[in-house]
């Protein structure tokens, strides 16, 4: 069975994952531990535990257990002190301040929910995003950087020092193919990028490396971005190329989502693509429409790929 | 294999069934519904839901699954705004919040515990405690009843108008034995026996039937009573004795223990027992010191009944 490890966060990871388990492949996801808002930014500040959103969408994505179980780690609290809570964020950090690990936590939650593959915090250390600006700013923490103007000359990077998690540089090194996104460019890719051993195990491996481009760009943050515009502002965080195709979506979403998530910013174009790598483009787009809910403290990515186009796209790759 | 039934709520009866369970007997705890203080109280509050506490207390105990899925729904949030939540409430009150039914999740948190036996609501019903005292006045809410001072003229009942839970009667008339207590009179036996169905079932069923004496007075509730005081005030309310055995520690706890917890209140002495029913006095009292944890919103009994005890007499009387 062909190893594959996905990197990424949020729900651009889980939409992937979704689809991959449908293949018989050995998946790892390695995840992202920059988050800090919503429930699991609560979650950080008043019981000091690592974030647990992003990692909990993987184990749920990855689970075989019954409908009922999945649904309950992504119960949402609605009304009192719990609300916005998820309740598998709360199984996450309740396992951790018992434990004193949120290592062994992630392996106990994936048991109790029986996931096929595993789920890898890309680091255990306790870090945070920051992000100066051209203009000598510096901002510390992800959630606080969402409404943040920021341009190719802005400068992200993890707070304290950290290290990568060496079970994630070890899937990394063991693939067959790794897989970048689909994912928040700044906040769900960048991020596992920073943590130092991740861009040199990338480089080590001879996996191969393909990297998924957003459907939509986010105003502030890469408003204007062509697919070309992505790989490049990608490059520099791996100092040069690394992958060995670049994915992305040709099918403009239909004007009812256009219109409906109008907020959600432009379609992403290929632009100018260079010669090498080999750019893939084709319809990767869901036709879903995803609500936003209201009991959800964060706002969601409402255009979304879809995860049996992303898989049939991949696993065709490989 | 003798079916056994518990009635009653808290520590008294994880203690009972915790015993119970390590010999060959088919066990069912029928748990009073009343409680509203403490974590509990707050869930019911703030999102509606029935009282996980005591239901909690009796899947624990009765378990089978290993010790860290055990240890995680005991878990209590020791800060923020979770502070003081109970981890196997809140999976009881999600599971409950996304299928809509107390029943279902009790059933369903069953399950994922492992448990060996059944855990009985006794009844569906979103019932509170309620009391009238000699002087007129009504108060309402298990967790104001407290620091009331208690009498034999005070009436207890539940409010709104409740029936049992099916399951309660039918698991009562099909025991071989019926075992009330231990555990607080007034906020986890009495509550039970208020239910219209309950005290009718435990008439109508031939299984022996079994009162487990406190093992110390609470002060305004109980303050001064007997072994013989509290066997006569349980008659008030089944409206003459049910009951074929009432079993009493012999034991008075150690000076330590006393003095350790001496706001408990006065160990309770046997009294003037009545010809019949046969009363029957061991030592019954554990001598482990427990502590009063800090993050736990509600005060505990401390001084407490021995599972293997209770249980080895229990088992002897069948």
């Amino acid at each position: 069975m062909k190893r594959i490890v996905t990197i990424g966060g949020g729900t651009g990871q889980f939409t992937l994952l979704s689809g991959l388990k449908k293949y018989p492949v050995e998946l790892s996801a390695i995840v992202t531990m920059s988050d800090d808002g919503g429930s699991t930014g609560t979650l950080r500040d008043e019981l000091g535990v690592l974030p647990p959103g992003d990692i909990r969408q993987c184990l749920i994505a990855l689970s075989e257990s019954d409908k009922t179980l999945r649904e309950l780690f992504l119960y949402r609290f609605e009304s009192g002190g719990l609300k916005g809570h998820n309740f598998g964020n709360l199984l996450l950090s309740a396992l951790e301040k018992m434990t004193g690990s949120f290592d062994k936590a992630v392996k106990m939650a994936a048991e109790i929910l029986r996931i096929r593959g595993k789920v890898i915090p890309v680091t255990l250390d306790n870090v945070r995003l920051a992000a100066r600006f051209p203009d000598g700013r510096m901002i510390e923490h992800e959630s606080n950087l969402g409404n943040e103007k920021i341009t190719k000359d802005t400068t992200f990077f993890l707070t304290p020092p950290s290290s990568a998690n060496p079970e994630a540089m070890d899937a990394i090194l063991k693939a067959d193919a790794v897989i970048l996104g689909p994912g928040s460019f700044y906040s769900s890719l960048i991020p596992n990028l920073l943590v130092p051993g991740i861009v040199e195990s990338l480089k080590k491996t001879s996996a191969k490396k393909i990297y998924i481009c957003n459907l939509m760009n986010k105003e502030n943050h890469t408003g204007g971005f062509k697919v070309s515009d992505y790989f490049e502002t990608l490059s520099k965080y791996t100092n040069g190329n690394l992958f060995d195709c670049v994915v992305y979506n040709t099918e403009r979403p239909q004007e009812k989502l256009l219109s409906r998530y109008a907020e959600e910013g432009e379609f992403v174009e290929l632009g100018n693509a260079p010669q090498a790598p080999k750019f893939v483009g084709e319809n990767l787009i869901s036709n879903m429409l995803y609500e936003q809910k209201s009991q959800d403290p964060l706002r969601r990515t409402l255009i979304r790929h879809d995860s049996d186009k992303l898989a049939n796209i991949i696993t065709r790759l490989l």
